[in-house]
């Protein structure tokens, strides 16, 4: 089962072969490391992984006095390296987002098996000397996720082929990431081509490749979501993790970078239905969706003056079981656009309304 | 004559005090270094500090085969040791935006005599490693601009004290620094407490301080813009240099992030009177004077929902001379507003609307 298709399969045109060279590029199969975890919360990395790249990952390993489990076979290192894991994956990210130091040493014997490590912490693994003198030794590479490539430009603005549909949002945290992989597998179930691109930690540990882009120098925002979504089929769709949100006081500007850089043919409208306050900033209320769709609209036209909004996916957990099929219904009635909740269905009828009528 | 004010001054409260201690400061008399370069059009930086503050340049140097003067003494290093001299200014763009090799010399000599050097270039000063161990043996600063402060934090959206206007644009290069320039002097001369504050290389020279606010990672860039412009006296006006445009296909993002983290309570419109289209993007229009208005009042109301327009500052230098003075009443009967040419006559009635009725 394929369920996320890497990047490689159908770019064309030298730009994309070139600029693609730029990002990371994950190799599977996986080790998902635990650490000595005991709190289940911290594990949503790991669980995400598996989740959407169950093939991607070959097992998982903890420490002792580690509780997590994420419900794939435990290997020590030795078994990792006989089923020839490429990559041992930091599944966890602890309070401050710093390695501890308590996990150096199987980090350590993972370099030398000539495993790469790939962190999402803030913490550098190419910053800790003894990683990066063993790690040069045995070909391990240090993948800090974090880390944007190089040599990224400014955006261009240039008009690319393909198709392209974006996810914004009320807010952060509000199911961007899930809402983009969810329609990128209903696309493929319904035979439309379709690639999910990574714009931040998690989602790049399960395409296996993408760009942080909340982590890049402003000026080239842009120029990093051109290179995550380059030409391509004229019939194929990148969906596009979104990030931050145009109303959060913090991260208004990763938003509006990366709508601008996608050039998106299609929006879709992502929001937590009973969100009120903006998470992290109480002063600010979440916007109405239909604010929140104009203000996003009219920002997406300046690089593509045809963008429309394909649908609005929401996550209904929060509200009682038996009112969440109302609510859907009621919305979409109200906005004259399909709504579904991407946990639901999948995203089902965005999906066809992409399909159908993009 | 003090032209522009250091932030220190006005500053109130820790928060204020703390931040700005994270801020770049250049120590004055300035001695600027034009190298060898004959060509007048990389001269702006230098030009543009001897413009704006006069009293903080002791004077110029430059190489054999260099012809640049921009009015200031001529100076040998040993006779700039004698006057004081405590910053040395690179005040030349070089194609590439590198430090030619064979200026490597007079600047090797100028961190040997204990003075800082100053540069806006790309390529960084702290990564010549002869420098480097120099500057650290005679206490010289190696101060490079376009490097941000370390620990910007993620803008926290909150209300500060004082009063801000920001200068936004139809585009980049349109005369943001000017208006900011022009409107702090005309602000301080009409006796209303203002600062300039400096979001680009050459305005940070010219202020001897402040962040340039396009080289920051875009998840902190409003923070950036909100450490630039602390609490401050409520009759006290931070005047922000703008950066890029909302219309900007490639900078748009460095745009939000400075308006929503300078929470301004007016805007000025900035705008090059004969432009049509966005300059390195041909593909896109300068968008109507009434579009750009609406757009980041729009923008500007999530961090301020007080925002008001303070005035449209156009540069009309390439209408003929006899058409000028029509242009600016036609614009502003118009818009119904004070428009005026920064360089005409100091954004007069823009600060004057400022001091009346903001």
């Amino acid at each position: 089962m394929i369920l996320i298709e890497l990047p490689f399969d159908r770019s064309i045109g030298d730009r994309a072969k070139l600029t693609l060279q730029k990002t990371v590029k994950l190799e599977a199969p996986y080790l998902i490391f635990n650490g000595d975890i005991d709190d289940e919360s911290y594990s949503k990395t790991g669980r995400g992984i598996v989740d959407w790249c169950p093939d991607r990952v070959a097992g998982q390993m903890r420490l002792p006095g580690g509780t997590i489990d994420i419900g794939v076979p435990e290997l020590s290192l030795a078994q990792a390296v006989e089923k020839g894991v490429r990559s041992f994956i930091i599944g966890i990210t602890p309070i401050g987002g710093q390695l501890p130091v308590h996990w150096f040493p199987v980090v350590m014997e993972a370099i030398e098996a000539g495993i790469d490590i790939v962190s999402g912490l803030h913490s550098r693994l190419v910053d800790i000397p003894e990683f990066a003198v063993a790690a040069k030794r045995s070909g391990s590479r240090l993948i800090d996720i974090r880390v944007p490539p190089a040599g990224i430009p400014v955006g261009t603005g240039k008009k690319r082929s393909g198709k392209r549909v974006l996810m914004v949002g009320t807010d952060c945290a509000v199911g961007k990431k899930y809402s983009a992989l969810a329609l990128t597998r209903t696309l493929s179930g319904l035979g439309v081509k379709a690639t999910f691109r990574a714009t931040g930690q998690t989602g790049i540990m399960i395409a296996g490749t993408g760009i942080a882009v909340d982590a890049v120098v402003v000026d080239f925002i842009s120029g990093a979501a051109e290179m995550l979504s380059p030409d391509n089929d004229n019939d194929h769709w990148d969906v596009i993790e979104g990030q931050g949100s145009l109303f959060n006081p913090g991260y208004a500007a990763v938003s509006l970078g990366l709508m601008h850089g996608s050039q998106a043919d299609a929006l879709v409208i992502c929001h937590e239905a009973t969100l009120t306050q903006i998470l992290g900033w109480p002063d600010y209320s979440i916007p109405s969706l239909s604010e929140c769709m104009e203000a996003n609209l009219r920002m997406a036209l300046l690089t593509n003056p045809d963008v429309r909004i394909a649908g609005l996916s929401i996550n209904t957990s929060k509200l009682p079981v038996d009112e969440r099929a109302q609510y859907l219904a009621d919305l979409s009635r109200e906005m004259e656009l399909p709504c579904s909740d991407p946990m639901v269905d999948g995203s089902q009828v965005i999906a066809e309304n992409i399909r159908d009528t993009f």
